[in-house]
């Protein structure tokens, strides 16, 4: 199995700023967590700030299944809606913070109707539940 | 480890009743399925359609986590909000279906900021996920 | 024929309790004429202040249709609507006022969208009337 | 019992139109059907596509009861909300779809809080319902 | 003079759970200070996680007014509105934390417009407010 | 001075209906009153309960001003506010009673932005005062 | 006649500042336009900026009417709505620019629904209409 | 190939009126324009104030397409939407100016769902795109 | 103690008006009743229309605690909120009437989040009540 | 006469994915159906995923006209608008599907109130009819 | 040059109440460190904290420019904006907080349309970059 | 002190377009103007169209502080506030644009909560004023 780990905006300062929120692991840490938890899983691991960057990496992929963790545009792209709407490999969308318990603006999935599910709230720990979503569907 | 499957209003018809938005699974191949993938959970299942039998089930636990299908007191429960926030086990809020492409009513979640985080839109598979959850954090 | 009429929250106070609003007629009242005015039904009445038991009581009926009177929980109850939803026997929703010229938080009708249709405003003879359209559509 | 049964705009294409949501029944059809069964009342029936229209019609009729299915008015006029509030004879405003279950912009229904009652979503036997009201008030 | 205190969904908790939120003092605290600083009143203390089950209780009561805390409910049921409308005895309705400073959620009094007065943001302290009105008014 | 009084929807039933809220004066008083008032004034005057109607007589006037009374097109037409800004008659909204202390539905005054000015709550002395601003503006 | 013109707020500037808007003719314009108009009236004038004054102003005044230019208070004051409404000499609320026409938070009228009526967008000459309309009455 | 040109409320008035936001050209001015620019086309042209006037010219056409310049009823029909969904004839919705970029009150499109298609903004010119789109699609 | 009492705009009207709403008791009968009932406490009593005035009350008291019935300004002054969030003595928020029973205008409470605690609906009662919670709370 | 056909996110994909929404054509068709259908005109085209990318091809046109399928931009972006207010060239919006008919985050046209028009829910025959207008403006 | 520092309501409170939000410089501190740093201008310093005050001061000003702090005026006050607007001074709003980051009711800025500019966020700092705006623009 | 000046989308176009809103001078001036006047600044040039781009530009700096005009991305992107948020180089947003004063979608600023503050109305001064805020607070 063939999976694509794509991180949005932001996620490249994943554990070097804002810990008491977002925790202290880094993506790579998430990237050598997963690897060794899955070894069975072939990983492709993308991180980009561009909403542009973000759906050309939707388009372009051959995985069996996209980990998607959006951050904002979670919350006000259209755009990525209709991109993971487009493709047929199916996308996964994780959160590492409980989004409904933050801020009025973080309310609105907007990404999450196209999506297969969605996970959010459990820190780095949604990363591993939703491989074991892919892992489990075979 | 000790866990609680909770589930709410309309679940007992789990499988019997629309199974094209809901699947076929019932709520005892759920309980069937959990027990058989997770042998060294000690797993209770319990099912009310009551709003206030479920703050009691809450309140009364002695679980080390609940996994809570609020069915379709998501939506509207402030009372399930202030018992999940109102107690030290941790509540992981499942729902089978992709709740953010229904209908208007459903787009809000009133109980997740109080929970430790959301799965939704897994189908019954959600469940596992959360076990999985509460194993992966031991 | 063999139909149910579910009562709601604070209709046992119905006839008793602001008859300016809803009339002096009692629920027994309601029973006793729907009887007399139709003598060929099998009418079983239940009349629950708890959204659990209403719900419980939509799931268990075998009655060929329900007349549904969900008072208050018709604004508020997402519960509800998923529980005639999930049910095959038809639901006919009743209201004894015109909520329509009520008050703001009666504007919005959850359950109705799950109901076979709505009959509002027309003080028990609305009973009557639901009772009327079971059968007429045999 | 004089009876005005008073069809508002594109009602005059039931029938022939989008039978899949309103039925095949035909507006003659159901001044046949209501003229077989209530032999004892004296109908009159009106359609109308425009909103000064109706009003005229409320305005100068001396029926004793009128059956009102204002179509798309419903959730648009003032005007027609204060025409039945302004007249002595009482309205029955009746839909042949459960508007409830339909779009954003029928669910607002701003002429009901001037009918006697309202009676939605039971396709074209919401008419005889309407006509059995009037009879059980006598 | 007979008072009725009737306390909502997780007031069973009060004192034991986020004491930084609602203090320490316990619901049997609460009666036992009520009962000392006001021996001349007859009171009942009941508790109840669900909705009608307060709504049962409201109507039940023979008690000359009825202090209630409504918890959670207080912004999300109508039905509870309806009862407090429908009993003749006289209900105030008391909340301990000042509801206006916390959620949004929490900004809307669906009870309270049925209610003879409302006290909140006092803490346990509020409970004594609301017994003394009794006393004053008589 | 040549002056159009054009009255809208149900405004032929001024005097006769509702005279709790509209006061007993027809439409004839008010014409009459008009008449003796202004005789150096010569005035038409026309009711239309039709949009299209009341559209056709602002487009047809040579009148050198309008007092129009929409009635509840008022706060629904978008089309009459066209109308209105349309012409280069000059246009007086007169409303009979004070709109903003009754329904919300009747607080938007969507015809305004395109009127010369708007009387509102005065009666039918609102259309003495509607014509004595033309006959000052000279 | 005794009657009180009581200015609001930024009236005192009237015709030196933004005449494109409100026109050139100053509040002392005003002032001596209605006394010639109105030799019979006994006039009292008074502008003042602050909320409160304008409260005190009518609770003091023992004219046999008020004619009120609120100005921006209009659209945000309670207080100033329940001055109108506790005093029992009659209110005409009166602005001089359309205000439907301008901004969006010039649309509310707050102060309106305790006026005896309003009268907007006829520039100074809706004095003299308010004027005219205690003058009517007698 | 038959086409109804069908325009709405006040569109008698175009090129008279406000040339600055409509331009200057005619009713008849589009009528000769469409008829020299498509000889090959059987043209027809209505324009109607009325709502009613409109459904009854949509319900009526055997034309094969039919272009609707709903004017202000674009923002405040569903009758009209209803009326175009309820025929099998196509319909294109066409505005001359960019409603987009005028008031708040006609940014809603109620009749447009309905429309096989959109064209706004283009000045009378959208009238020939309109028929163009009819004559590329044969 | 010392305690201000502290009455806003209309206040000095109370007992002379409209005392179907707020009772026949004046500000003076308010004065004595608190003087007599709580001969411990000293009182000071101030009332003020203007929403400045009020806070120069709020920042100038040596109270050890302030009852404040902010009339009107509770439901429309951020400045008054932040007044009293920022004094350090204690302030209650009391209104006579059951404000959320009455205008959509005074659903919102902007001054309460900064208050102690919020006491409503009680009528005159209320003050007593204020008083009470602060002499409990020593 | 020189027209840059400008495809926004997605859009790379059309005829690929979802043709019950979008039809089978291909952006290659479409380009080579525009080229087949108007030889004198000079076209490029571009398609671009990224909000910045499509910016930067706004501004850097030498283009006579712009044809511009903004996809789900349309509904969220400003910086868009602006780049399209901030250029001479004029653009037009194109949607191939009939975004009123969709999804409630996709009623709201941003960019639109800058464009020079739009067309919207003619499928791909929308391209022409934009190149058409620029043709006949000419 | 010579400017006005107006404060507004609270702002006489500045250093000595809440300093984990306000910092605890006081007025006098901000205005002695601004004639400190900007000796060539000629400072007039005022503080009101009623609404009425401020307009005065604004309308009685001879300075080149005004630094307003309208506290909280500045979410709430149409009348303050009316005076902003009709006087020449140009006026900069400050805020010391950063006002977008705190409450709800702090989001509009109702003022600010009318002001030159706004500086929000950089505590008392603020004062010091207006100072420096007027300066720089001559 | 080394200082990022970051300009968002479309201001490459600064003074070329529309100057009439946003004035004549260009992006090269703003820069020479900087530098002329604080020639003790480090000063760093950027400006970018892409969302993206903007938040890599943010991530990689090194400077001591950053002025941020993020043009329309202000009202939109949740994605810039995060990274805002989560660098902490201080960042004060700067608009040369009144944007209270414009269109409702430039009502809300969605990165500022996360900035230092932020500066609008003053025109291209605004950079100065930030600069200023930066050489200040040392």
């Amino acid at each position: 199995m063939k999976l694509l780990v794509l991180n949005g905006p932001n996620l490249n300062l994943l554990g070097q700023r804002e810990p008491e929120v977002y925790g202290s692991t880094t993506v790579a840490d998430i990237e050598a967590g997963l690897r060794a938890a899955f070894p069975e899983v072939n990983f492709a691991f993308e991180q980009h700030n561009g909403e542009g960057d973000l759906i050309d990496a939707l388009h372009g992929t051959d995985a069996d299944g996209v980990v998607l963790n959006p951050g904002g545009y979670a919350h006000t792209s259209v755009a990525l809606h209709d991109a993971v709407a487009a493709i047929e490999t199916p996308v996964v969308e994780v959160h590492i913070s409980n989004v409904f318990g933050r801020e009025d603006f973080r309310q609105r999935l907007l990404i999450a109707p196209a999506a297969a599910g969605v996970i959010t709230g459990f820190g780095v720990a949604g990363y591993r539940l939703a491989v074991q979503y892919f892992l489990d569907r075979v």
